[in-house]
């Protein structure tokens, strides 16, 4: 049984935590702890039968029956509560990304390294049936040498203004999720990015100095050539869809939406809309990927997405954004030197 | 080089010329005729390059350079014609039914087979491609034994009150095409019917003594149960879809649409409603159907749809009458019984 | 808090059990009871943390705590656990359906009607996803008046012989389900009813005097007719679709497979089969019915399938037996007049 | 009544010239030439009926009669053929590409220009259904702001390594027909290019000093981005499919096929590879255009695919092929440069 402790209970912490009780066998969740805890917050780990609920998670780190955290807050603490986790003993989930900064980013590495624990990055699509049907198809070499991927990654609406201010870019934060899917996918690394980025949702966005709509093509290291396609806001809803071209087959996913119906009336043959968003979408995947990390812990098995998984889709990231900024393909080669990397 | 005649340039008429014009190698129109000739059937006959057009067909089966003809006429005709034809030692292709009363086309049948020349009944789906493809893959063992066979035809929109009264009732005029369905698919005899039928689209149509909608069930000389559930009105348009279902799988039909395009939108995720009509959905079918029978001439080879295959279906259709009628299953020998008739 | 009593550890009364303890609020199990309670049983039990395993069910019964049971055991126990339970004071849940005898059903009724329990009868396909679509769409006004209805419901494979022989045949076995979907569907009574029965699958169920293949026509109280086909084997799999056609248009559903992956190679487009069978096809709606069943309970209102809808679903299922018997028509009122029932 | 001369009655020749005989009201061929005439071709030109057959195609441009020569001999031939036919006074549809070379297909402009008469390109997908489906939404409005144009453009398999070397390269082979569609989808025009070339089907193609695979993303006038995906060979055959996705909506289309014959079985949902090629795919496309050409003619309206038309997507086929060269984004502004072209 793997004793686990939360850091963060918004929505995302709320989310693990509702799906760890309910799905997750060896797992009990021993405390949560949030900064800006309140009698809501108390009243869900209430309904969750969790006992230990603070404001501090240093006393999450200082239990000594607790095995493991979620790191679950905000995205500059990641790295440093990490950090600290795992010198105080404890196995660590940490949500996407793992920071901003490629240099801290690097240091947890060495602090994992050092460590002999478990530490997997929160990108929960690997988990999902339908990027694992592809993951499966091509591993059992169905679509035989890759030659196109293709992902499309739209969401229903644009976040708040004020998130996009401090989210680091839409690379950063929303394209890192097809980042990981391309190297999931093809299990090949990303040699060099181009990035075209364009504002045509929000001019907000804009004079905030991100954009809202990107089309990223990538050479890969396996021969094949991968192009995302990125809106901050999609009409109808959350678009996830990808497809794997090679040289047997093509392999391609498309939505999930609430019900099979389809209404036939005057005005055509109408289906659903997708499944709203991410929560909704990907609710069974949240459960998988905890699953995955505990037996991680319980098997002592490397975790399925670990601390360089969570690196890499930052240096493409990073890559991406300064494409758009001089308009030319920029390597990962270039990236890692920018940042005085010396990684493998 | 087949010469043809075509007897009634209304509607079907006029499909089948322009058909034989555009897609038909080795045939050629010599004449038409028409009872009811006017400037528009003249131009229209001019635009098709046929030389001769007269009010009375006799004029055609009195030409010795018509190898064969086209009954078009209305359905009252069929027989007459079809028999003075033959008489007149001309081929056959004539439109469905050859007849509502049985005895009428037992004498046809009769007079086609003492004759030797080709008799073909226009039933057009067996020319389909949806409809040829549960064929092929039925022939070629893909579904094993057959266990169900489902039709859906509904059309977009019921003919004018005057139409229903004369039409022979919806088992003769419209689901006759799926009681060859049946057939053609199964390859197989039906033996009993069980129908219902409701009045729920125009109850018109009830005071005229006929139904509109009708599920019919029926049992087949191989084992297989067939259902077909018909209506006069589908406001979505002309929904011809099939299945057969066997020990080995299940092959199924969907509609034809005018394009394959898809919006997503705020409503949901839309595709275009079927073709609207059997002129749009059956075009190129009307077309095949033609070849073929030009084929069977040529090659001296048995029509696709003979004689008895118009035979057949009227059966089954006056079956289904008599069990609305009774509310009891009626076998296809009790008709033949009920009009003495002595088939094989 | 509702506290529940399992009676029935088989494979029905695990799958509620687990899907209480994951997904069902407000509820607890307080116990489980099975005659055949084995290692195998109380490990799942310990599982689950339940504290009490009892193997007389008794038991559960005179626990003044427990205010509810599931009557998860074979068919024939459950109209006389069903009524010891009522007259114990307990809500019940039965599984379906509550006996092949009508009187049996009958005195369950009326056992419920004077004690102003709750009770509800299995049919979790009600709660699907999919069926409630067209529930919705139906009741939203969408699809119109009524005009036919179409159930298609395949097993991916028949079930032991042994079991079949006392199923009460597959009209109340595996039909009813589909009985109960028209009537859930069309939110109208069925009147009349007629069945087409054969053996396609395994002369074994023939020699047991049950069919295993089946297309059932019913008339309805609403002027619409319902067609069930239905097959104990499909080698694709569990095959659940449905559609209402009605003046306004059609709704209909497919079938939910594992992922929406589609390979294109040399052989065609190849998606996924529908999921394997019940457990994994309806897993959500089992969890969804005892939500509601224990809503019913804690706010006081009536149970979403209540016994009535447990007692017409056999008077069809035994109508159609005797339709296939008599090959005719057996209206609902000519077998209730045979069980001599005076049924509003 | 247009009469028509064919120039080169090769393989698009003759789609032509059958396409003119069935589909096209209004025209008729009245000579056709060909420099490899032989019997074959004699008797093809003798099955349409069409009277004058030569091997120069002078004797057509001498033929006082012809009002219209439709150009279907080899690419290098097009542009001074254009000229001479113009020149000769007749109105010309020109297969694509007009040339490789940008000076000669600006030569053909001014001539054009100068003569009044009509001048066509042969984009033929302009007049697909599936894509015409598309421009009529976005024309439409239903699309709102365009922000994302995808086209996924792939062959069936790669033309002999003989035609490749003397093709002009992909980009101007075959990706030009996707340029073309993304100038008629978008109604705007491409600014700027960047594309990603592989060798992933044959590497004889690599040494002809060409690529078998592209990526190509293009900044258009209107704000929106496009991506192009290419392959010289789908094993599932021929992959023509769009996407526009706007601030209302998407439309996207999907492939053609023979049929929608759906087989379920055990190995899974099987449904027909798309059409094999463009033969099939765009037959019908081939007449329209033809019919749109003698349209233009008869009612003196502008052609559907103008000279300009021909030259734009030469342009950015030359502005891939220098990015490629050089990995950075190429400018059609500064491909005009290279070819000292003051256009517009």
């Amino acid at each position: 049984m793997v004793n686990i402790g939360i850091i963060g209970i918004g929505r995302i912490g709320r989310v693990h935590g509702e799906s760890i009780t309910k799905f997750v066998k060896n797992a009990k969740i021993k405390a949560v702890a949030d900064p800006f805890l309140n009698d809501n917050g108390k009243k869900w780990a209430a309904s969750l039968g969790i006992e230990n609920v603070y404001t501090d998670y240093k006393k999450i780190l200082a239990d000594a029956e607790i095995n493991a955290v979620l790191i679950c807050s905000s995205t500059d603490t990641h790295s440093p509560i990490s950090i600290e986790a795992i010198n105080a003993g404890k196995h660590v989930f940490c949500e996407k990304p793992i920071d901003h900064d490629v240099k801290k980013i690097r240091k947890v590495l060495d602090t994992v390294e050092k460590s002999g624990l478990k530490y997997q990055v929160g990108f929960n699509r690997r988990f999902d049936h339908n990027f694992r049907a592809i993951k499966d198809a091509v591993e059992a070499g169905k679509i035989g040498k890759q030659q196109i991927i293709k992902i499309t990654s739209r969401d229903p609406e644009a976040p708040p203004i004020e998130y996009v201010k401090v989210s680091g870019g839409i690379f950063l934060d929303m394209t890192i999720h097809d980042f990981d899917m391309v190297r999931y996918l093809s299990g090949s690394e990303v040699e060099e990015v181009f990035a075209v980025g364009s504002v045509t949702v929000d001019p907000e966005i804009g004079k905030a100095g991100d954009i809202d709509t990107a089309v990223i093509t990538m050479k890969l290291a396996n021969g094949a050539t991968a192009v995302i396609d990125n809106c901050r806001q999609a009409v109808y809803g959350y678009d996830q869809r990808a497809e794997v071209f090679g040289t047997k087959g093509a392999i391609s996913i498309g939505n999930d939406s609430n019900s099979s119906a389809v209404i036939s009336n005057q005005d055509g043959v109408l289906s659903e809309k997708p499944m709203y968003f991410f929560l909704e979408r990907y609710m069974l995947a949240y459960a998988a990927e905890i699953n995955s990390f505990v037996d991680a812990i319980c098997n002592d098995t490397p975790t399925a997405v670990n601390a360089n998984d969570g690196l890499q889709p930052v240096l493409i990231g990073l890559a991406a954004k300064k494409s758009v900024e001089k308009n030319r393909p920029v390597s990962i080669a270039e990236i890692k030197k920018d940042f005085s990397l010396v990684l493998d």
